[in-house]
Protein backbone atom coordinates (compact mmCIF):
# COMPACT_ATOMS: atom_id res chain seq x y z
CA UNK A 1 0.00 0.00 0.00
CA UNK A 2 1.58 3.18 -1.04
CA UNK A 3 2.45 5.49 1.79
CA UNK A 4 2.16 9.22 1.60
CA UNK A 5 4.50 11.13 4.55
CA UNK A 6 4.20 14.75 5.67
CA UNK A 7 6.43 16.74 7.77
CA UNK A 8 5.74 19.08 9.65
CA UNK A 9 8.43 21.59 11.26
CA UNK A 10 7.94 24.90 13.54
CA UNK A 11 8.76 27.70 11.08
CA UNK A 12 12.68 28.78 11.35
CA UNK A 13 11.67 31.71 12.90
CA UNK A 14 9.24 30.07 15.45
CA UNK A 15 10.97 29.71 19.12
CA UNK A 16 11.22 25.77 19.63
CA UNK A 17 11.51 25.08 23.01
CA UNK A 18 11.45 20.84 22.35
CA UNK A 19 14.19 21.35 20.13
CA UNK A 20 16.19 23.50 22.24
CA UNK A 21 15.78 20.68 25.20
CA UNK A 22 17.26 18.01 23.01
CA UNK A 23 19.77 20.42 22.78
CA UNK A 24 20.76 21.43 26.36
CA UNK A 25 20.52 17.70 26.94
CA UNK A 26 22.58 16.25 24.38
CA UNK A 27 26.28 18.07 26.04
CA UNK A 28 25.13 16.69 29.63
CA UNK A 29 25.31 12.91 27.68
CA UNK A 30 28.19 13.50 26.63
CA UNK A 31 27.31 14.52 22.71
CA UNK A 32 29.28 17.22 21.13
CA UNK A 33 29.30 18.57 17.63
CA UNK A 34 25.40 19.45 16.89
CA UNK A 35 25.03 23.22 17.12
CA UNK A 36 20.92 23.11 16.46
CA UNK A 37 18.10 20.84 17.01
CA UNK A 38 14.68 21.32 15.72
CA UNK A 39 11.80 19.36 16.42
CA UNK A 40 8.71 18.52 14.43
CA UNK A 41 6.27 16.04 13.52
CA UNK A 42 6.01 13.21 10.94
CA UNK A 43 2.62 11.50 9.84
CA UNK A 44 2.74 8.47 7.40
CA UNK A 45 -0.45 7.61 5.81
CA UNK A 46 -1.71 4.92 3.97
CA UNK A 47 -3.36 5.66 1.23
CA UNK A 48 -6.16 3.20 -0.38
CA UNK A 49 -5.19 2.67 -4.44
CA UNK A 50 -2.75 4.80 -6.42
CA UNK A 51 -0.99 8.43 -5.25
CA UNK A 52 -2.42 10.71 -7.98
CA UNK A 53 -2.02 14.46 -7.92
CA UNK A 54 -5.53 14.59 -6.62
CA UNK A 55 -4.33 12.35 -3.19
CA UNK A 56 -1.57 14.62 -3.06
CA UNK A 57 -3.52 17.44 -3.41
CA UNK A 58 -5.89 16.28 -0.88
CA UNK A 59 -2.98 15.47 1.34
CA UNK A 60 -1.39 19.02 0.96
CA UNK A 61 -5.69 20.24 2.44
CA UNK A 62 -5.21 17.65 5.17
CA UNK A 63 -1.36 18.76 5.97
CA UNK A 64 -3.10 22.68 6.05
CA UNK A 65 -6.45 22.25 7.83
CA UNK A 66 -5.20 18.97 10.46
CA UNK A 67 -1.59 18.08 10.19
CA UNK A 68 -0.26 22.22 10.57
CA UNK A 69 -0.93 25.47 11.79
CA UNK A 70 0.20 27.23 9.18
CA UNK A 71 0.76 30.20 11.06
CA UNK A 72 3.76 28.91 13.07
CA UNK A 73 4.48 25.76 10.97
CA UNK A 74 5.74 24.36 7.63
CA UNK A 75 4.98 21.08 5.58
CA UNK A 76 6.12 19.22 3.48
CA UNK A 77 4.49 16.19 1.59
CA UNK A 78 6.46 13.43 -0.29
CA UNK A 79 5.40 9.92 -1.10
CA UNK A 80 7.32 6.81 0.54
CA UNK A 81 8.17 3.30 -0.67
CA UNK A 82 6.79 1.12 1.56
CA UNK A 83 8.56 -0.24 4.16
CA UNK B 1 25.41 23.09 7.27
CA UNK B 2 24.78 19.39 7.08
CA UNK B 3 21.75 18.49 8.24
CA UNK B 4 20.90 14.96 10.01
CA UNK B 5 17.21 13.73 10.47
CA UNK B 6 15.77 11.35 12.68
CA UNK B 7 12.54 9.86 12.19
CA UNK B 8 11.20 8.12 15.43
CA UNK B 9 7.69 6.74 15.02
CA UNK B 10 5.88 4.38 17.25
CA UNK B 11 6.34 0.57 16.46
CA UNK B 12 3.55 -1.49 14.30
CA UNK B 13 2.56 -3.44 17.22
CA UNK B 14 2.01 -0.36 19.18
CA UNK B 15 -0.93 1.64 19.71
CA UNK B 16 -1.16 4.93 18.43
CA UNK B 17 -3.87 6.93 19.61
CA UNK B 18 -2.61 10.88 18.03
CA UNK B 19 -2.62 8.91 14.68
CA UNK B 20 -5.97 7.24 15.19
CA UNK B 21 -7.59 10.41 16.33
CA UNK B 22 -5.97 12.12 12.72
CA UNK B 23 -7.09 8.98 11.19
CA UNK B 24 -10.99 9.55 12.53
CA UNK B 25 -10.93 13.59 12.21
CA UNK B 26 -9.88 12.90 8.47
CA UNK B 27 -13.63 12.04 7.26
CA UNK B 28 -15.63 14.65 9.21
CA UNK B 29 -13.20 16.76 7.06
CA UNK B 30 -14.49 15.38 3.97
CA UNK B 31 -11.03 13.76 3.04
CA UNK B 32 -11.86 10.15 1.78
CA UNK B 33 -9.48 7.36 0.88
CA UNK B 34 -6.98 7.36 3.71
CA UNK B 35 -6.87 3.69 5.38
CA UNK B 36 -4.18 4.66 8.43
CA UNK B 37 -2.56 7.27 10.14
CA UNK B 38 0.73 7.04 12.16
CA UNK B 39 2.51 10.18 13.90
CA UNK B 40 5.85 10.04 15.31
CA UNK B 41 8.41 12.76 15.46
CA UNK B 42 10.76 14.30 13.41
CA UNK B 43 14.69 15.62 14.57
CA UNK B 44 16.54 18.20 12.27
CA UNK B 45 19.93 18.05 13.77
CA UNK B 46 22.73 21.07 12.91
CA UNK B 47 26.01 19.39 12.44
CA UNK B 48 29.04 20.84 12.97
CA UNK B 49 31.76 19.79 10.41
CA UNK B 50 31.11 16.79 7.68
CA UNK B 51 28.97 13.75 8.36
CA UNK B 52 31.45 11.26 9.18
CA UNK B 53 30.42 7.35 9.87
CA UNK B 54 31.40 8.09 13.55
CA UNK B 55 29.21 11.42 13.80
CA UNK B 56 26.41 9.24 12.47
CA UNK B 57 27.19 6.56 15.04
CA UNK B 58 26.20 9.27 17.56
CA UNK B 59 23.99 10.55 16.19
CA UNK B 60 22.49 6.95 16.42
CA UNK B 61 23.31 6.70 20.11
CA UNK B 62 21.31 10.16 20.89
CA UNK B 63 18.33 8.80 18.96
CA UNK B 64 18.56 5.37 20.77
CA UNK B 65 18.84 7.14 24.40
CA UNK B 66 17.23 10.83 24.34
CA UNK B 67 15.10 10.91 20.85
CA UNK B 68 13.25 7.43 21.47
CA UNK B 69 11.90 5.13 23.77
CA UNK B 70 13.08 1.79 21.91
CA UNK B 71 10.77 -0.16 23.62
CA UNK B 72 7.89 1.31 22.01
CA UNK B 73 9.52 3.43 18.91
CA UNK B 74 11.98 2.99 16.40
CA UNK B 75 14.36 5.19 14.62
CA UNK B 76 15.74 5.55 11.21
CA UNK B 77 19.09 8.30 10.88
CA UNK B 78 19.67 9.97 7.56
CA UNK B 79 21.43 12.67 6.02
CA UNK B 80 19.32 15.69 4.25
CA UNK B 81 20.73 18.11 2.01
CA UNK B 82 20.29 21.43 3.41
CA UNK B 83 17.53 23.55 2.80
Amino acid sequence: MPRVVVDVMPKPEILDPQGKAVLGALPRLGFAGVSDVRQGKRFELEVEGEVTEAVLADVHRMAETLLSNPVIESFAVRVEQDA
